[in-house]
């Protein structure tokens, strides 16, 4: 079952901001993702050409485990820069790891990666850390814009415009939800019937009815060979930093079943896993206790995998195209 | 054997520059270690509280080999800022990796990582892109400022204060080079002699003699408990990434030796190893070529491991202290 928005921000507490730039040679952005106080985050990267900051400290072993907001964001590596502007607005409102006597004295924890979208935009037009605080400041619950729009702004998926998507859905009372800025090398349709790899996953007619006809494939001009898909899932329960990793893993077999090829040497693909916490993962207690939390662990897993799939779907058929790069609604309208 | 400078700038081609502010509420800076096109690049992280950035690219396995520079900062994650100005630098030269037709359409690549001396500055004192620019502009080869200076103006060690150091040796025609930024949650001296733990790796007399009395040990406050040691260790030898890293992982036993406990829960050890590629790392051909090949890599790694502890000698020997935080040169003066 999906849940109200069918969107990530279904997850109690996740808040959604997008700044973009598009026109007058621009076609860039930040997209914003701002957790509860309390949010657990991990990540997992399974791309040859990732662009990242502050993914050390989510490895498990390590002492932070609270995150503040993730940061997605086109411009390749320049674009990490959008994280500072986060970074600022987050520091404004006290909200970070507390390291001083002062409610004010903390450091945001705001891990980031980018996606290389720089042929979209003359050269030197990229996020900076404005974008980032305009993304954060405009982030809110309920609905969120999908297509070409915040880090989706200049993506591409193979031979056509990307765009950002999401999904929810509810299972065993928690709401698992994603968030993917769809920029892969790979192909994400069947070209010879408009049906995209990852249709399987549809929940209730969400994506519509595929064209089963051929689309006419643009020129693939072999100058955007770096790519790289980035994302977020989020869940209400309450994980260890090790076990909300295991949702970022499987979130990454969403992407692989969404596009072809995946996880190239030109694709950086990072996707962050966010817990916030509202209610424990398993209640059972008894010598069953460990087995019964890994398969409602592993039930959430599949769930981030069906969810990311689908978000990937519906950032391909709601992006729109920019000029040399149709999006799917331009070839099968 | 020392080599002219004693300095990690006696790599070949290897640049450093410092930009600090101390007094009128501020005691941090930035140190930026610029590298010869086409040096490879790879990191070894060990300690619990990483701020990083551009780290998961250098994994062997990824596409990225080449770096352009590293950016070492204080201001904790906020300091992540200043590799946004050395990036701009090097855009302005032209120097990173290229994605467009044009030779300024690149992406420099500048891992970055931070240390946590917030509590040195006046709240919000932190460096930013333009501390990262300055210290690129700076750049030169030569003799490099040791102690309280760039990414070491407001570092601490233990009870004392903290500080930049240097060191360099050549093995096998070879010139091993390090850089530490000395801010570790554990201490560096005995406090009953005066002598460094590191004291036994000191190269033609250094150091100078220790002075086998007692020092008053100044008040820990308990505050700063977040710290993090992070540097660079450089080599004009041939290497591959997963070889490069192996220097990392070495030049980390050197921070072993050098401050006692270290890699703890609060560090974010971060060693960051370069190979210049100026001459390849062993002739040997036929069947043994192999293992020959390695047993060169260990004498150079051996030589990481000395250099680092004896880089993290110097930086505290030079230190100079801070209101309420004394320098070794205090103590013992």
């Amino acid at each position: 079952m999906a849940s109200r928005y069918n969107a990530i921000t279904d997850v109690d507490g996740i808040l959604v901001g997008h700044h973009s730039r598009l026109g007058d040679g621009w076609a860039t952005g930040t997209t914003v993702v701002l957790c509860p106080q309390g949010t657990v985050g991990a990540v997992d990267g399974r791309g040859g050409a990732p662009g990242t900051r502050e993914t050390d400290l989510l490895e498990p072993e390590n002492l932070v485990s609270r995150v503040d907001a993730i940061c997605l964001s086109g411009g390749s590596a320049f674009g990490l820069a959008a994280a500072d502007g986060v970074m600022r607005w987050l520091g404004e409102h006290s909200r970070g790891f507390p390291v001083g006597a002062q409610p004010h004295e903390v450091v945001p924890i705001v891990p980031a990666a980018v996606v290389f979208d720089l042929p979209r935009s003359d050269w030197g037009n990229r996020p900076d850390a404005e974008f980032g605080y305009a993304a954060t400041e405009a982030a809110t619950n309920g609905p969120v814009a999908q297509g070409t729009v915040g880090a989706g702004a200049g993506t591409r998926v193979g031979s056509l415009k990307g765009g950002v998507g999401t999904a929810s859905v509810t299972v065993d009372g928690f709401t698992v939800g994603s968030l993917a800025v769809v920029n892969a090398k790979g192909e994400a349709v069947d070209f010879g019937t408009g049906r995209a790899f990852a249709a399987d996953f549809e929940v209730a007619s969400e994506f519509g009815a595929w064209p089963q006809r051929a689309g006419e494939l643009p020129l693939h001009t072999g100058l955007d060979d770096l790519n790289t898909t980035i994302g977020v899932v989020a869940v209400d329960a309450a994980l260890s930093k090790a076990e909300c990793r295991r949702l970022a893993v499987s979130a990454q077999d969403g992407l692989a079943r969404s596009v072809r090829p995946a996880h190239s040497m030109f694709d950086g693909d990072t996707i962050f896993a966010l817990a916030t916490g509202d209610r424990e993962l398993s209640e059972v207690e008894g010598p069953f206790a460990a087995q019964a939390r890994a398969a409602a662990l592993d039930r959430l897993c599949e769930a981030a995998a069906d969810t990311f799939a689908r978000a990937m779907v519906h950032g391909v058929l709601t992006a729109t195209g920019l000029p040399g790069l149709p999006a799917y609604r331009d070839v099968w309208h």
